[in-house]
């Protein structure tokens, strides 16, 4: 996305927001489709998005803006951002700085699926959570 | 997915669903890596999609199961199916029936972006959403 993109109302506003002014965002790898992540946006947190250039979410569980990376470097460059159909969900392609999207150490949060009945992690971990967001 | 897989209450109470009783449930090509849209599900709608090995939502418009392709018959055939680390969203990686899953006749559900400003329409209608689902 380009620097001098000005978020005018009128973008933000075609986005059917939740009760709680959210819309989910699916983080897609830019270069080869892996799934990395999803989490919500608010609107300020879009606009962020779209001006900075790199995936911005809010934490609902801290209830503060989340510059994806801030802590660990893994920043999520923005190549194309796009909206559904029913403009409720928005789909976010990036580049993943450091390979890995997820918490866990790993490359995407999906790293589990399911094998007969059960939850099974097939994805390892690329590096140590605690080296990850250094020691705490 | 295998017919015979049991949907035991251990993998589905792992889900934390939200207070609705819901799970956000992306699709993506499993060929490809498109992402197809995102619907959501409840307990019995993930229980029968994997039971049935197709994609199957809770409609909260409609307020009741949505077999994915019902109308259309452009279902969503199961193919893995993944759980994130915070156990709050699915990703079923599906063969799409029809090559089309938008109700608008298009592949995917996200066929906008944003340039300019503006919400931009780039991926083409492939069938007349008229024919997709019949005269009404």
């Amino acid at each position: 996305m380009q620097e001098s993109t000005n978020a005018s109302p009128g973008w933000l506003d075609e986005i059917a927001w939740t009760a709680d002014g959210l819309v989910p965002a699916i983080a897609q790898d830019a270069n080869n489709g892996d799934i990395l992540m999803m989490a919500w946006m608010n609107r300020e947190s879009l606009q962020l998005t779209v001006e900075e250039g790199r995936a911005v979410y809010w934490s609902r569980s801290r209830g503060k803006l989340w510059r994806k990376g801030e802590s660990s470097g893994n920043q999520q460059v923005l190549k194309d951002i796009r909206l559904d159909c029913d403009a409720d969900v928005i789909l976010l392609k990036v580049e993943q700085k450091g390979g890995i999207a997820c918490h866990t150490g790993r490359r995407s949060c999906f790293y589990r699926n399911l094998q007969d009945g059960q939850w099974t992690t097939t994805d390892p971990v690329l590096q140590d959570p605690d080296t990850l967001y250094g020691s705490k």
